[in-house]
């Protein structure tokens, strides 16, 4: 298992984390199977989504904040139910399909990191079986 | 494979199954890889989420019944739909990482079963592939 | 790893893929394990339904349709930002737990592609390790 740290800078972001996932992938010993992109938090969560137009995860961000606001007369006491529900509805990891070292993407597919109670400290977990 | 069976005591709930499945991973014969909670119904689900104040728990059902509210006028005639699309959204299973014979959870992180039909007798699976 | 084609028929609509996915299991050499059926596309996604009344799946997409309108002001200038929010919400995998060479299923369980940006040709994948 390998461990990443990334630092988010707003309270919802996307963070583009695919690099750092092919760098693992193509350091592990392990070349056929699945890897497992994992989040630890409960206010964030991991999605594949495109890459190539920033605007597409901008939406995302602003489209999520209008359906689950933040103003809802929520009950737990730390103002930040919004993120709880957001992360988990995203999901708290993703499935990888890896292949002669690499993994398996879409043409538009990019892994993200998905904040939703930053700016953190945060980290993901990757873990491959063959 | 591992099948738990529970109750839900309600129409709509998340009962932590954490223990539940720790349990079951320390049983188990592979003490390092990935497993999968799988849940078999189709209104009902599996999600990673806060555990220590259960207003968490309840802020997310109480969210979710006003986001998809079973009043839609749905074409199903067993008056559940709003229970399948929740189904959907939050996911059938979740994936957890094994190290050391016990799951990577972050600090915060407990696994659910979401009931989204209940009260009923229900049940999930546990798989871990090394 | 084996790859399917498929057609989808219109813009949103869900594709049962169950008997396809059967398929690829049983032709496996691995009859113990986890298959990750994997959508490579971002405005598409897997997800795991009732298969019996054909109501459920018009009635996900229907009222998904209502949830995330293709209207809101996104800026993504492709027009189909709802559809990538709604790939990102269903998820772009889903887990099967596979014993004694199939695949383990609820009684009322699909597999469905969900197809939010179509008519397309389209294409899934799915990976089983043991």
């Amino acid at each position: 298992m390998t461990e990443q740290r990334i630092k988010t800078p707003s309270r919802e972001c996307l963070i583009d984390i695919t690099e750092q996932v092919k760098t693992i992938i193509a350091k592990a010993v392990i070349n056929d199977g699945i890897a497992v992109v994992y989040c630890p938090h409960t206010t964030a969560g991991i999605t594949i989504n495109e890459g190539a137009d920033p605007s597409v995860k901008s939406d995302i961000v602003r489209f999520l904040r209008d359906m689950i606001p933040r103003t809802y007369p929520f009950d737990h006491g730390e103002g930040n139910s919004d993120a709880h529900i957001k992360a988990s509805i995203i999901g708290s990891s993703a499935n990888l399909i890896v292949q002669n070292g690499g993994i398996i993407l879409g043409t538009w597919q990019s892994i993200y990191f998905c904040e939703f109670d930053g700016p953190r400290s945060r980290k993901f977990l990757v873990k491959i079986i063959g």
